[in-house]
């Protein structure tokens, strides 16, 4: 198995890219990595490795490209000789750090959609309060959707769950602001009836976004404004918590010091939980082969985990077991 | 000052809803209270008192009916009783625990909007990391918006901001998947371009869920559907954290346990912090008088804070800002 990374995308690229692609290739004796950007600084940066192939590209994407625009002008950049690897069979999946837009388009473009698919979709794989793992699509890569759209996302999520998460039926839900099913706006009524009306799909009803993260649903998926809305509030939530709790130990004096010494190993874990991102980046779902685009931020330790999560979708031949679901559909 | 306070509505009516009505009573002596319901029971619990007016009401309205319904044909429910003597000018506003559509639709009814509010709107108060408020609105009432609302859902925050907490200039967002201008679907695209045009507002452009309580914006507006959403994400998500925080104290053996007892004070004022219906509950903007509709769920404590909440939004002037803000528009 051979997986593409963009050398030169996100904030932090390329030292934490490429220190995050030897972590991966260390943690995993049986993957081989084709990294794109500047020959000569990977080189320098990552030594000799005998499963590491760099290819040299020598334009980068930034994220205040226009994405359509940069994805067909710098056809020498990182992310598109990555993404070209990836169509020409050179490798089996990706992992960017780079413009999401860019990504995205690039990856559609590129590798392509499994047919019968209407839309690729973003979908981050968060934790629950149960310890189980729940797939929330769309998170941003369609604002405006069909209502047709959403039965997709959640065949594409089902694939993601049943291959890497090996969940056998997995619950969908439909974001929603009450739990009835004649709740929602004018499109989630719609999306409801078609959810329930979907052959083969567990459909388990509405949700409402404070139950997403309960351990009650493994997949919920959401026009993708709404979706975002639902990832980037529960994200600003969980930094005001430790924000806040953070200002309450340094007001509380001695004590309360203290109290957060000896609880460091718990805060460490509930963090480790939480940050989405340490477990790797949001699948991008929909296409022939597995993308991930890990956050702009990313640092080595994410990259790794990005790395991973694409192995885990070759290995659980997510787009192959959805092309298998929409075929018979 | 006299405040309507709906006996019966909500999960713990009546006891705890008058519990949390003599709380305001002694807090501020300058009230007066008009509790509706069961005479006989409400008496019962209460025991005399000055300052507290029982109105008798007999039906009760619960969550289950059809609002419109209800309200309609319940003329004799604790919430309709109560929404009459706002109408006729015997209290000065509202506080409800009850289903949440018979108020919203009683209040529209009854009160009536304020000229020139196309859609009364839900909006709570949410606790910002540096210790100010921000206004989400709309949170539910209107899921299916036209950009022109939103404009509305603004200048009802800004004079609630005014009013309420004293703010000058209140910095108004638009709840949006990106920062930039262009970002958005079709609908959010437009909600700014009209923000951005509306004479007196000081708009500051597209805010991310994840930015919502960064004190960095006293009043995000949203479509209904989107600001639930929000809201109820940022719910779950502070919900999910301190349940993983007790499993890991629980599962951290001595150590952790001896430092979550040093840290409770810390913890019970963050909880608190975070747990916006201890502070009231969610104001509903556009009417001539101020209503509060408290979570169905609350005990006494935020009943009485949803009392409190209503006396300021009186003694604010919330309404009567709105209505001159409006007539300058």
């Amino acid at each position: 198995m051979r997986i593409a990374v963009d050398g030169y995308g996100g904030d932090n690229a390329p030292s934490e890219v490429v220190k995050g692609v030897l972590a991966a290739l260390e943690e995993d004796k049986s993957i081989e990595i084709l990294l794109t950007g500047k020959a000569e600084e990977l080189s320098a940066l990552a030594g000799e490795h005998n499963r590491l192939f760099i290819r040299d590209a020598r334009e980068v994407i930034s994220c205040e490209e226009v994405p359509t625009l940069a994805v067909r002008t710098k056809k020498g950049s990182s992310l598109v000789v990555a993404l070209d690897a990836v169509a020409a069979g050179e490798a089996d999946g990706l992992v960017s750090a780079g413009s999401t837009g860019a990504v995205l388009i690039g990856a559609t473009l590129k590798i392509g959609r499994v047919k019968g698919v209407e839309r690729p979709a973003l979908a981050p794989a968060l934790p629950t309060v149960k310890g189980g793992t729940v797939i929330l699509c769309d998170c941003g890569a369609n604002v405006d959707c069909r209502p047709s759209y959403l039965v997709g996302f959640a065949r594409m999520a089902v694939a993601y769950q049943k291959g890497v998460f090996g969940l056998n039926d997995p619950r969908v839900g439909l974001l929603n602001n009450g739990a009835e099913e004649t709740k929602g706006n004018a499109f989630a009524v719609e999306c409801h009836q078609l959810l329930k009306a979907a052959e083969g799909m567990n459909f388990i009803g509405n949700v409402e976004a404070r139950d997403i993260l309960s351990g009650e649903v493994d997949v919920v998926v959401a026009d993708g404004f709404d979706g975002n809305v639902a990832l980037k509030s529960a994200e600003g939530t969980a930094n005001a918590v430790f924000s806040l709790l953070k200002e309450g130990i340094y007001k509380g004096g001695l004590r309360a010091k203290l109290g957060a010494l000896l609880l460091k190993p718990v805060f460490k874990g509930l963090k480790r939980t939480l940050d989405y991102n340490e477990h790797g980046g949001a699948a991008f779902l929909g296409l022939k082969k597995p993308v991930v685009k890990a956050h702009g931020s990313s640092k080595a330790k994410s990259i790794c985990g990005a790395i991973l999560q694409v192995r885990d979708m070759i290995a659980g031949e997510v787009s192959e077991r959805l092309a298998k679901d929409i075929q018979n559909d």
